[in-house]
């Protein structure tokens, strides 16, 4: 494995999704306990784009995961729908993505991604709940009291589009993580778990981290079932270094 | 930039060193707020390897930077010191490493970074100071009461080691953090800092968060200066989403 002919590569894993995503690398974000989860077994590799849709994303897809990569990811979360949700009329319309395109959306990413690699791990998180009084607050927070009292989303719709991811992720059989249902298993978690209705607290944030960990486990993508890069220090003989850098497996 | 011809590759950001680099990633690490600093940026990327010297990170070399690599570091920094400053006859003299030999590996590496890259800043970091008192402390926590009552390192000594990493950036125009005089600026730097003599405590984290951050601004690698990947998504007319696609740089 580290010799010199066969180039060690750390294998991936890649966050694809919207804001939600984008803010897994704050220092309380979901990406962060997962990348040291990984530590020295999997390069964690945050996609997250703020108020992207699954039908902006596509313009990425090629971008972000080209077909001729000697490297492809080993596990993809797939984590859109918050902003597809968004209402028509109400004032996110433009990030609103009729349902049937959502979906088509989905099963676009997940083909892609079977195309870039047949063995890749797939998993669709579908979008949280939504706080609908956590959001107006928010947007008077944000734009002061000219700011719309009716929620540019609801619950409900967003709902139904946690019902699609679901719906898509069984048809293709790839992984999913139900977060939409999972937030509201927990007392309190309006303002708990999402901070202004819809983006996670810390604890929100570790809930996903548990989820996601959990299903790579399940996916057989454990930690400790990979290799560490490179043996571990105790391993090195310190008059023969060289000896541990030979392995060939 | 975002045309089908010219693919978009985030530029990496690599930090190459020992434990000190290995627990970077942890959710208290310095690598975190950097990751975040370059959200949508660059990608950071953890090299750390617990207990390795620079000696034995040399085998490592040409795997993790190959001097073919179509897409090498815009930006690495090296940490290595603190292990190859333990001292002969005490209980890490494994990891002990001369000090013209850990300079001549220091050189090394930077050449083959060079070499990767002419245009690649490069970041050499000193060990952080020791608090032997913290360092026997750690032994006997760790070993019980049996363990030695001589730290197997001294501040001294890897003073000697950092003056060295100095040397070397200095001769070869690259960037260096004094990261051992630094941290001793601080009052209490012993246990404010450290936790256990020689790893870092969250404040510690911090300060070399600040240091990294504040070189790589110097070097030219503000985030503010870099492009984001993709448009923001309110640049996006919703009508015409592909428009925002076809830049062309």
């Amino acid at each position: 494995m580290w010799s010199s002919a066969k180039r060690m590569v750390r294998p991936k894993i890649v966050l694809f999704g919207d804001s939600i995503t984008e803010q897994a690398i704050r220092p309380n974000g979901w990406g962060v306990p997962l990348a040291n989860a990984y530590s020295r077994r999997a390069d964690v590799i945050c996609r997250g784009y703020g108020g992207y849709t699954s039908s902006w994303a596509m313009f990425l897809l090629p971008q972000l995961f080209p077909l001729d990569s000697t490297e492809p990811p080993i596990a993809t979360t797939i984590f859109f729908g918050a902003n597809d949700a968004a209402l028509l009329g109400r004032s996110s319309e433009r990030q609103h993505v009729p349902i049937e395109e959502f979906k088509d959306n989905l099963r676009t990413f997940v083909l892609h991604l079977k195309e870039c690699s047949p063995t890749m791990q797939i998993v669709i998180i579908t979008p949280p709940p939504i706080y609908e009084e956590g959001r107006v607050a928010y947007a008077i927070s944000a734009h002061g009291e000219s700011a719309s009292r009716i929620p540019e989303r609801t619950n409900e719709v967003t709902g139904q589009y946690a019902d699609a991811c679901i719906e898509v992720a069984k048809e293709m059989c790839v992984w999913y993580i139900n977060l939409w249902s999972k937030v509201q298993d927990t007392d309190g978690w309006q303002t708990k778990l999402l901070r202004d209705g819809l983006h996670l607290t810390t604890e929100g944030n570790t809930l996903v981290y548990e989820e996601v960990i959990k299903v790579l486990n399940e996916a057989g993508l454990s930690a400790d079932s990979m290799s560490m890069d490179f043996p571990h220090h105790s391993k090195i003989d310190y008059k023969h270094p060289e000896l541990a850098f030979q392995k060939n497996d």
